[in-house]
């Protein structure tokens, strides 16, 4: 396969390196002559595409025109564009606003490969699926794809202040250099754009959902316009995150009271004028009463008055409100995982149709495992948007390898039976459960300033991983995982094979050094960064871990059945009986829902303690078992890359034997029980871990 | 010159890029065969960097050999590692350690061209002079070059923290990624070095000096290493920043008291340890008793005995301490620009002779303009070293383009007087003046993660000129601009002239439309962006604007001669005599040292007031100059940088005429003066540019 080229990781999976030369010429023959109009950006977004991608891929540059001159072509256009496209007229006329086709065909007695779609974007992304078959090696006889996304809104929530500070971000300072926009343009933003547009996202929320309300202001509005001025012909929308109290704040209005006819008024001006800015907006984000943020249950509202607020706002324009779902409050002696459902449930039906509720994967925090979140199927009449971490927060931040498409294939494939088996969470999302035409998904975007984007190269997996199941959530993770590896690392299936191993085993060694047998919510407070199942006191409660643990002499896990805080009585009643029954729960949710005596006997005929330990043990068993196939790749990946992937799994393995080793200290602290056979000791006393202290750990709230 | 590629800056001035033709052919015969040894890593550091360069600039790798073959060749070499060299043996001995000489000569009847040096460092220094002379398409034949450095210590200062943030940093985050570190060692580290080792920089300063303890623990000390042992081949020694209370917060003791003999203690273990680690580490840098940093004077001891406490510290590892001079308070009621002069005066001679007391070039703060500090001279038995500003806190930050090259140089060049006419700062610096053996120059760095390393491309011209005035602080601001820009942009005479002749006129342009005529410190608070000559209260009445420009109905200016604070005095008297007298006072100092009438006639034959006016318009003239100048460099320089440049030259013509539109409005409130004719009104009332908010501008310190 030629040398292998030294590498940084910026061109992500869009690298379009030399391939086969029998391939290459086989590419060439078909696609050497290119038809493509140009004369809108998204019309040249996708013939600047095709030509870096022909060019690199096959080292000839393609022959671009607008008129075919007869012989093998490739084809763009939609039916206004292109005559030869509408002679597939009808099949596009079926694929939607956003879908394209690609089939190879013969037209006026030429083979001829089309790329058609109803509208320039879907050609655009259509060019991008053509490229990463080529990416991937895959043969073009015979092609015939058609593809439209099962989701509405395919966001990028992007934490980010507008000091550049990223909040749970591990890949350097925010992309948006608020300072010199709107003046610069960084080519970055262009490929930021152009990276998303290769998935399909069709829409970037640009700052924090821990919102300043200066993001509303006209100065930053302006900069904000640059951005969507950028973005706008790679099909992606900008949003911003709204602070609820901003009529007080920028308006000098006493009151934020979404009953209020000034406040009313506040909000349609200012919406008023970001439309003014920013004809195509997507809309607002939300998080209102929670964490300190300010809501209408200051003014004795609810959230769907909040919601509706903006939405009637937006209405005119077009916009939608993405009202988050994550609210909680100490004041409550509820189980915090139940509070969202207590909250939002009683509102089904209750917002304007132009907002849609965002709810996060699992009940809790996007913590390595949770149970599916119990709103999905709760909300017949409410459309709900999936809210998905990218950035590790929880999963060892930049420096672990752990593929997140496994965790969010394990979610969208979780059965909710809300309308019986088969109600999965795919289908609440994708709106073809209960009928929904607003439909979302949302990553917590993992994107900074680092060369890598993602602050590492597997890290860019996730960001692709979430915009492929955005477009489609029925996909499988692995069969991501296999075309993420064949384009960021090499199509050699030598390569791709091992790569896809270690990725698809990668989040459950998280899940077994970190949080094993359902266990949640155990790490060091504030950062994140660690193991912390010793973390108590504090403001609040459902702040710590032993909130959440509950472990004693007798045993350890959170009671959430009926004799406890009854958590499972939110889920569809047949789930709930699965969850309730200590026989029946999936282990790997028992201790999410089970406090467990340490003697009870697991599946695996262990005790839950010998259980327990020798998870953590099989963590780090498992991140070793990555190094050494890892090392198996010297010589067939980049030394660059290669070797940052190398030192960061070295981190990842000396901090999985530290929460190994911190855990099973702690938690032998409480129990009171031998280790069992094979178990070496922690090399330190339990005080040692406590007393770790990492005060410039990255990504921290602030 | 054949096409013009496209870049981003990241290369820095080592780019190699293709020379026309005739001239690469030319070196390629010279240089074609390069034998150089290759068993240390400085030695295969200087092998790699021709490599590079050879490879880039003439289109062909030379041949790299260990033993000379016969015919013309490139020599590399110390009289211990080449037999060639050891021919030249006398001439390199005078060199000193850190010296070399380049000269074309003929050694065994061939054409050689002689890399020498005494050290491998020499050689190596030696390697980058001969690639800036071929980037520069400077002619070998008869090439006889020697150098040696007139400064010891030539040193990056970073502020940076240990969570990343870099106060008063325009250029993203600290390079240093401490989570990672010592794992994870990113090539840019070399890079960095490389870049350095070009120059002749020989130093840095890892951490803020408002320092963070943290930095002294082993966790912290093992990453620190890591950076040693990648810097160590290019001639790099790591210093850190300490915090004076570290005994306290890290040793567990109850006083920082520099007499205290646990105190004592605590450190000298400290420096063992940290040398184990780092056997060739630098020493350190304090700040005390300054800005609310902890210091000796806070048990009633003075600079030298906290300085003294360190350096005998570090004296049986060969380590220095640098103490900053930068002190003020405001319990006192002096003048602060007195107040480092009054501190320290009275300390000279009190000190260890590894201490060496750091001295920012004037008497404030980093200001646009100010003379010299009058330390510079004043204590004849303590070596100085100085102390400039990379990074531009008072200079528009990285957007605007200012060359600081002529602010360092009309420092290096002002003449204390100390011993009579011809006593520079330089021969100050460089120890010449006083006999110092111990001498040193620090530039507060102006480098993050930004893709350019500075923030811009033109910001990077300040790295470059401190790091070559490091080297020799009588070299010429403009001579170095030349060098840079040719390397930077292109050796063509009509792109170097042009930009050199922008960077000439950049600072004076700054000064004029910031701080003309001898004006200082009426930026706004806290972040320093943009004009705020009407800050007034707050904490200290020595952070506001009013207590520096002292404007009233009848005048403006701080006097400081006799008849004011007489900071005058702390100058020699020659000296002192012409900034007492109005009539003598260098006009750009006027407003430093006088208060003076709005009537008062300049030399220009306008009255002040006129003239003031008159200066900030002239300086946003100035920028628009730069504009068309760079506007006529389209196409000769490549895309992504002229498209940045432009663009961040419309943020400082916009920024230059706010400065502008807000000084005049501030002070034309207070002189109650018409505007001279042909002069136009600012746009905005004066309460306009007060009520300007900017909470989220970079660098604040926090």
């Amino acid at each position: 396969m030629g040398s292998v080229r030294a590498e940084d990781g910026y061109a992500l999976w869009m690298r379009y390196v030399p391939l086969a030369p029998a391939l290459a010429a086989d590419y060439r023959t078909r696609l050497g002559e290119v038809v493509a109009p140009d004369t809108t950006a998204t019309q040249r977004a996708a013939r600047e595409e095709l030509q870096r991608g022909l060019s690199g891929l096959t080292g000839y540059a393609p022959h671009m025109t607008t008129v075919a001159a007869g012989g093998p072509a490739l084809v763009l256009g939609t039916p206004q564009s292109s005559r030869l496209v509408a002679s597939v007229r009808g099949d596009v006329e079926s694929l939607g606003d956003e879908g394209y086709l690609l089939r190879q065909t013969r037209i006026d007695g030429n083979d001829v490969l089309l790329v058609a779609a109803r509208h320039d974007i879907g050609v655009l992304y259509g060019v991008f699926h053509l490229l990463r078959l080529l990416q991937t090696g895959a043969p073009l006889a015979g092609l015939d794809v058609q593809e439209s996304p099962r989701i509405k809104l395919r966001v990028l929530d992007h934490w980010d202040n507008l000091d550049g500070y990223v909040e749970r971000g591990y890949a350097g300072n925010s992309l948006w250099d608020w300072q010199t926009l709107p003046e610069w343009r960084n080519p970055r933003y262009t490929d930021y754009a152009r990276a998303n547009a290769s998935l399909g996202i069709n829409g970037t929320v640009l700052n924090n959902v821990n919102a300043n309300a200066l993001s509303l202001t006209p100065a930053y509005l302006a900069k904000a316009a640059a951005l969507a001025d950028i973005f706008r012909p790679f099909g992606i929308r900008v949003y911003l995150s709204a602070r609820f109290s901003a009529p007080i704040e920028l308006g000098g209005l006493k009151t934020a009271d979404p009953l209020d006819p000034n406040v009313q008024r506040w909000w349609r001006d200012k919406a008023n004028e970001i439309y003014a800015r920013i004809p195509d907006f997507g809309g607002l984000l939300v998080k209102a009463n929670s964490e300190g943020q300010p809501g209408p249950q200051d003014y004795g509202r609810s959230h769907a008055d909040g919601a509706n607020l903006l939405g009637d706002a937006l209405a005119p324009h077009g916009g939608v409100v993405m009202w988050r779902a994550f609210v909680y409050a100490h004041e409550v002696p509820e189980d915090r995982s139940k509070q969202a459902y207590n909250e939002f449930v009683g509102l089904d039906g209750a917002f304007r149709p132009n907002v849609i509720v965002q709810v996060k994967n699992g009940p809790l925090d996007f913590q390595p495992r949770e149970p599916f979140h119990p709103l999905f199927g709760a909300m017949p009449r409410t459309p709900l948007m999936m809210e998905f971490q990218i950035t590790k927060e929880y999963l060892g931040f930049a420096t672990h390898l752990v593929y997140l498409g496994q965790l969010y294939e394990e979610v969208l494939k979780a059965d909710t039976q809300a309308k019986g088996l088969g109600s999965t969470v795919a289908r609440v999302i994708d709106g073809s459960l209960e009928g929904h035409v607003l439909t979302g998904m949302a990553g917590v975007a993992n994107i900074g300033s680092d060369r890598t984007w993602s602050g590492s190269h597997f890290d860019q997996a996730n960001w692709y991983a979430f915009g492929r199941l955005a477009w489609n959530p029925h996909l499988s993770a692995r069969d991501i995982a296999t075309d993420w590896a064949g384009m960021t690392f090499s199509p050699d299936p030598g390569v791709v094979q091992p790569i896809v191993a270690m990725m698809m085993a990668s989040r459950e060694a998280a899940v077994d050094y970190m949080t094993p047998l359902g266990l949640h919510h155990v790490m060091a407070r504030g950062h994140h960064y660690g193991p912390g199942p010793w973390v108590d006191g504090g403001p609040r409660a459902d702040w710590t871990s032993v909130y959440y643990h509950r472990a004693d002499h007798d045993g350890i896990g959170f009671d959430r059945t009926a004799q406890g805080s009854n958590a499972v009585s939110q889920y569809a009643p047949a789930v709930a009986r699965i969850y309730a029954d200590l026989e029946r729960v999936p282990e790997p949710l028992l201790l999410w829902f089970h406090h467990v005596p340490w003697d009870h006997r697991l599946r695996s005929g262990r005790t839950l303690w010998d259980e327990l330990v020798g998870r953590y043990a099989l963590g780090v068993r498992k991140v070793e078992a990555m190094q050494a196939a890892w090392a198996g790749l010297q010589g067939r990946v980049d030394a660059p890359r290669h070797d940052q992937v190398a030192a960061f799994l070295r981190i990842q393995h000396s901090e999985a034997q530290w929460w190994r080793d911190a855990s099973v200290a702690y938690f032998q602290s409480i129990s009171g029980r031998p280790l069992p056979a094979g178990e070496t000791e922690p090399p330190h006393p339990l005080a040692y871990y406590q007393a770790l202290q990492f005060p410039s750990a990255p990504g921290d709230g602030r």
